[in-house]
């Protein structure tokens, strides 16, 4: 395949000098070009350094957003979409400049189609203001990363979160998105129907894309009816053994768990201390469990007998919904819950996901690897899917350290794809998992990621540097 | 983008007379020529003329497959994979020739990790082969179109079927194909993890993608445990809108019902002279819920009440399992009992597929057509999901009937796209409905599909002629 088009990621001044000149005259202070600006449009939320981009442009509809990316495209310049800068492997970093694409003004709620549960949105909403918005509805979004994400950069990632074990991820939650290509067309990838075999699957293909094939512009998600009931709560274990094995034994029943999410001892400490909380500090499952009265009330039951098994509980119930709320907010603050054990420092996200039958055993190991390695570093896990995350905690002012935790990360992965795995369940590839890719697909299947970029992105102007190197990268 | 490798779809006489040297004499009788046996390889299941292919290989393993596309793609002669020749669109004709691979022999079942609840196996075994197979671990795989087709076939084509509603399609039950690739590379797409983040969604591009993008030779599949309850039966209604309505109310109270499949009274006049049983020939629906006892209880009685305020009823139960599958077998064989309301045509089976909210609507329109054309097409649908099948029996000596036939799909198709629908839901495109992909997708989007298949098959050797047209086709 000729390669002769593809443009190298070197910085391409004169080209970017251009594309700050054109959209400035076009857009006015809609372009924005100071430096404090730029770098909270870099990387910020991980340890890899912040490469910003030259400038940051607020686009306000597709047409806006074509425009734009026709000018970068005629002066070969990168474009780098960006919704709330939450994701957490490099993924809005600009390594060879160019122009970022901040889609939050992009944030209204198209449609929303009741009898259809589906809705049409920008990518620039949150997933919290989504909720808010339909919350008179009765209808509800169910996927929930850590952060209050914007819905483009989740659909980019092909996030997912507490929900998925029962609700699916991105993948299975967007019907349909509207992507500026990197020629400037817009394609609007499905219609509103709940399944297609119209010809090769464009949204899976955009959804996980990370930005690196076109701009998402709007999406058609699916919603779901508010449960009649719904109840929860935390369950400690004697041990994380105890409690993967309870997630494998409720997973192969059937039991149709909404939420099932292991933190280990030392994550409960952080969870108490950063949320003032007094969970037991030993490894929980944080459940809910939802559909009518009658069937929350047999899901619960027959989770109790399981978690008895293993010697689990006794279970704390969040019987309110404030309670539950707050347990949740809990959980999605881990993050930054983390920093209270060790304050000061920068986190190393890990994200494997191996089957379940491989669950205990690639937790097991990685607590000893933590352990030998010398490193504090909670867990927790989105259990159901098979997927945990490792916080590593970094001084970033001690090398040794720093490469001590890298090669804690390098084990994680391997570890997980020796077990049938990926090294990456639902943060993405970005540019700080690019080393494992091919470990993973193998060179084949790397190829036809590659071959496919470049037949849709020729002067490799999305969002390069990311997922796969291109020559010249 | 160069467009000058790509090989026309005219025959390669010399091409295809080398091809079938090299095989035959690497395989001996495993390669086949004869007549007849080639024409049952071409297309067989509906009205679009049989174009046979030059010669039938019968591979035995992956490599076997790899053997044949490198021999395939030096003498660029197309391959068509094969495997039971059940899809509707004429997938598997050969418009220029070449060989196909007839994936029969590939069916075993490499893998069950009842623990993950999935399994690995070849693209020939049929989804009962499949079932009996795991009729022993309480699992089992709940995608059914109406064919016992292949798993390699209902992946390549995105198959789904009457349990599609609660359980998804091939797109959400496929974790992952391995394919061989036009270069005879073999890439497989995924690990066993139920999510990843990493890369581009490769699966989704193959499944669905008819052969024209690579050869899928092995699958990896959800399984489900078989529910602990099961119950169900069929619902006359007053009318299809009656029906329709019933549906969408269930749907919206996310009633997790597993089944849910329309019959109007001319099928159901169908159903009952083929499969001998007497069902009321009026529009019915054909039920099953899934869970556990209590569960499937609760489910029953929610659905009845809503089929009360549509005057549906009475509801006929099958309570035994044997009287189930009688059921289910007649729904399944729907295509076939077709042929009972007028021997000795052919079928042009339709496959639209529309958002809930227009299901009625669109039904009822369509109903009304079929009146006005004077055509015997009989309705069935997988309402719960929008999608429904006019199957329009033709006689094939009546050119005016079979112009008026065509004009009613080209209407009704139309009107699944005006409505936000596709015109399949789960078919496919192959030949028979390439010309309404620009109207679903828009040139933009064909484009990029276009791009996707120059970039991965560049002497457009995979299933030529199917899905879009390459220049020169």
């Amino acid at each position: 395949m000729a390669v002769a088009a593809v443009a190298k990621t070197e910085r391409n001044e004169s080209g970017i000098a251009r594309v700050l000149e054109q959209l400035g005259e076009r857009f006015g202070d809609r372009l924005q070009t100071g430096q404090s600006l730029r770098e909270q449009h870099g990387h910020t939320t991980t340890y890899i350094p912040n490469q910003a981009p030259d400038g940051v442009f607020f686009p306000e509809s597709v047409e806006e957003v074509q425009e734009a990316v026709r000018v970068c495209a005629e002066h070969r310049v990168p474009v780098i979409p960006f919704g709330v800068g939450s994701s957490l492997e490099g993924h809005v970093n600009a390594p060879a400049g160019g122009i970022c694409l901040d889609m939050s003004r992009m944030n209204r709620v198209l449609a929303v189609n009741q009898e259809d549960l589906d809705c049409t949105v920008e990518p620039g909403i949150t997933r919290e203001e989504l909720n808010h918005y339909l919350r008179d509805t009765g209808l509800f979004f169910p996927i929930d990363p850590g952060a209050n994400a914007s819905l483009g950069g989740m659909a980019a990632t092909r996030a997912s979160g507490t929900n998925a074990v029962r609700y699916g991820t991105m993948r299975e939650n967007v019907l349909s998105v509207t992507a500026v290509m990197p020629d400037g067309r817009a394609v609007t990838t499905a219609r509103r129907a709940r399944k297609s075999s119209a010809g090769y699957d464009l949204t899976r293909l955009l959804v996980g894309s990370e930005g690196t094939l076109g701009v998402i512009s709007a999406l058609t998600l699916r919603l779901y009816g508010i449960p009649q009931a719904i109840s929860g709560g935390v369950c400690p274990f004697p041990s994380v053994e105890a409690a993967c094995q309870a997630v494998i034994t409720t997973i192969q029943m059937g039991i149709p768990v909404a939420r099932m999410e292991l933190v280990n001892a030392l994550g409960m400490q952080a969870i108490n201390r950063y949320s003032k909380l007094d969970y037991p500090e030993s490894p929980c499952l944080f459940l809910e469990f939802h559909g009518t009265d009658a069937g929350v009330a047999e899901q619960a039951e027959l989770f109790g007998e399981i978690a008895g098994e293993f010697s689990g509980g006794p279970f704390n119930w969040a019987r309110e919904a404030e309670e539950r709320q707050k347990l949740w907010k809990a959980r999605h603050d881990f993050y930054w819950a983390g920093f209270t054990l060790r304050p000061g420092t920068k986190a190393l996200a890990t994200d494997v996901c191996v089957p379940i039958s491989r669950l205990a055993e690639c937790i097991v190991e990685t607590e000893a690897d933590i352990a030998e390695t010398g490193l504090i570093a909670p867990i927790v896990g989105h259990v159901g899917d098979g997927n945990f995350h490792v916080t590593v905690l970094m001084d970033m002012e001690d090398k040794e350290e720093i490469t001590r935790a890298e090669g804690f990360v390098s084990r994680l992965n391997r570890r997980a794809l020796a077990m049938e795995g990926t090294c990456t369940g639902e943060h993405g590839i970005g540019q700080g998992k690019m080393r494992y890719l091919e470990e993973e697909h193998g060179a084949e299947g790397v190829d036809v990621m590659r071959a496919i970029k470049k037949a849709l992105d020729p002067l490799n102007i999305m969002n390069p540097g990311k997922i796969i190197g291109i020559e010249g990268e």
